[in-house]
């Protein structure tokens, strides 16, 4: 370790919206950071389902963690991966090393998980990290043109047919966005695939769509998605997944590009702090975010498990900052000789976008759906989106996207995969 | 097959510039023609050292072919995989079936080779697609990380020793932008590696570096390429590479990022077309580019050989689109009963970019080198990129990057080979 051992070691596994907004919470703080991620770059997700739709590139949405945290001295960002925490010792296994800590975050986040069924991921990719996103990308460019290579008539509609599982706001945005893709962006370009008859299923197994939006907003939300093309079916899990489709129950929808939305899972690290996790694997907490027994530990993000007022806090990009800025809150308080106080998650509201012009938007009282809600959501993103260069790009490219009905990014790579899979399905 | 079968059917392989030009030109033509790529996409190969540097991301400059020839409508675009030709049948075979043919364009292009030594290839990989260019960013990126990680100096040392491989154009243009990043744009972002002390060698086995140039261009070259920070090795053939560097004879370059700009090979489909191919594996064509005793064939682009004033034909862009555009014409011609005419290459110049404001340009008489000669560059390639709003991204991506020295597709994807490469090196 270095000579500056006197200076209290923040040790920082994960940057994502918790993580990084920790870390720049510390800036002044009379600590050294270290900021541990297994990618080198901040992702910011809510977009990550523009990329995987071919609307944005990879970089559009990522930044390094480094170049982000280039002017904050106390940091060192390190690209690894914490494999084992041995919390009586204080030291963190890396896969190229390990720490030791005086203070701990853990913000290792969520994955995207299949209720047990892990059988299904091959069939099923879900959507988490920029690979995730190029994957689910080359997947959905490859069914078009397997649909324009297929001389059966029968085959190739298979081809055309989507599944997107799960209708929380991911599984919302990539069916509507698919539903655009097939009506105005791609048919002027095939000549024997019909892409406008594709057709678009968004399977929910609860009740409604977006369930964390008031109900009158689910339901514009279906009105809107049915508009845009996409056939919503709500009350209906899924309970088998194979290479040529899904079903749920007796039902039956033949198709070679399910998309998956629905389960999560926090992070496997958490599972290593010697409490029991709740049902998603997500760590409960003391009020100040910090670990039971562990006043030198904390757990934020969507790895938390923090109740409400009798609710969970959500796995929401606004709660994880929130924290972040909190936990940096009670480790200056701490230096300072003082106690940590209570996190309290400050609700702004919930905004969720469907396609095309369309979004749901609730803010407190105010409720939006439609086009004004669409611009709400923009600005709003847009405003979020770190770093000044990527925000004109991201704007550039929507700009053109929405005059034009293109998109640009709709390269596929990582040939060896999609051929693969073609040669297999066909 | 269709029921237009008493049109004629131009099977072109390959959406390069040979490829696209040829198809391009047959717009007004009175045939059908079927385009099989096995990428979707038409690469502007000219700057892909821009990808895996990360100055530009992948849908930059890459257009998806479909999208390029939508409002061609005697096209159809198919991503298949050209796999056997059989010249007697008149029949290609795909790799997801097979396709009759009235005209056949062979178009198919080169990739890097490594003179017979393959073992290389895991330890220096080549840049000819977007897949090369997205592993060759991970792994210079990766190297940088290692360092930044390292403890031990002499192996931080190591991580920062870069090898690029053949001094011809891409290779100069990798040397030049990896000795920039190295000195400009990352420098502020590390904590422990020193990567202002990062060595880029440029090794070359020919006498001088960019040898289709004048020699007192060459010069320049070396001059500009040693100021940005290279050094450049001449008259020194590589003899190995394994996992550690590089050897020229008893010379010995230790490092783990060594890159590939050296050996080029023609695609071996070139292997199918019954004459004897060259050295490279290009196939000689007659004057018109027609395949000697098979009129109905046509080879273009680097795939063919073409002798000019006793002079081989360069594989360039300029050429490639050429030919293109001639093949279509003796095609046309053909159709209203004409025979060939011979193709005759005009050589419009020479250009090369180095690194940050450094270019050496030849055309006819006019000689330049330095920053003129850069903008020269960046114009001409601006003015060729596909697409209207590819243009206008790319020059926003450049003017950032020139005002701040920033690169902003410093993302690495494709984690998995990543990981696993630093885990093995280290």
């Amino acid at each position: 370790m270095e000579t500056t051992n006197s200076i209290p070691h923040v040790l920082v596994l994960g940057g994502g919206f918790g993580g990084l907004w920790a870390t720049r919470a510390l800036a002044s703080a009379p600590v050294r950071i270290t900021l541990v991620d297994r990618t080198n770059h901040h992702l910011f997700q809510p977009l990550l389902y523009q990329v995987a739709t071919a609307g944005l590139s990879a970089p559009d949405i990522a930044a390094p963690l480094r170049h982000i945290l280039r002017r904050q001295k106390n940091v060192t960002v390190r690209l690894d991966e914490a494999l084992a925490i041995d919390l009586d010792a204080r030291r963190v296994q890396l896969a190229q090393g390990e720490l030791d800590y005086d203070y701990l975050l853990v913000a290792t986040g969520a994955t995207h998980a299949y209720f047990g069924k892990d059988e299904w991921a091959e069939h099923a990719p879900g959507l988490k990290t920029l690979d995730d996103a190029l994957a689910i990308r080359s997947r959905v460019l490859a069914a078009f043109e397997a649909a324009e290579r297929e001389d059966d008539a029968e085959r190739r509609r298979l081809w055309l047919n989507f599944v997107v599982i799960g209708g929380g706001p991911t599984g919302v945005e990539l069916a509507g966005t698919l539903a655009e893709i097939a009506r105005h962006t791609l048919p002027r370009e095939f000549r024997r695939a019909d892409v406008r008859s594709a057709r678009v299923h968004l399977v929910e197994a609860g009740p409604r769509v977006l369930a964390a939006m008031p109900p009158d907003l689910s339901e514009k939300t279906r009105l809107q998605l049915q508009k845009l093309g996409v056939e919503v079916h709500t009350g209906e899990p899924v309970t088998s997944i194979d290479a040529d489709g899904v079903s749920m129950g007796t039902t039956r929808i033949d198709s070679h590009s399910v998309l998956w939305a629905a389960g999560v899972a926090a992070s496997p690290l958490g599972r290593q702090l010697g409490v029991a996790t709740d049902r998603a694997g997500r760590v409960p907490v003391a009020p100040d975010l910090s670990l039971p027994g562990h006043p030198e530990v904390f757990v934020l993000g969507d790895l938390a498990s923090v109740q409400q007022d009798g609710k969970p806090v959500p796995g929401v990009a606004p709660a994880a900052k929130q924290m972040g800025a909190h936990v940096a809150g009670v480790i200056r308080d701490r230096l300072r000789g003082g106690a940590g106080h209570a996190f309290r998650y400050r609700d702004y509201g919930n905004l969720a976008t469907i396609g095309r012009m369309a979004a749901v938007v609730h803010f407190g009282k105010l409720k939006l759906s439609g086009l004004l809600a669409w611009w709400f959501w923009l600005v709003a993103h847009l405003f979020f989106l770190i770093g000044f260069r990527n925000r004109i790009i991201v704007l550039v490219n929507w700009g053109w996207s929405y005059w034009t009905y293109q998109r640009h990014a709709r390269i596929i790579v990582g040939r060896g995969e999609t051929q693969a899979r073609s040669t297999r399905a066909a």
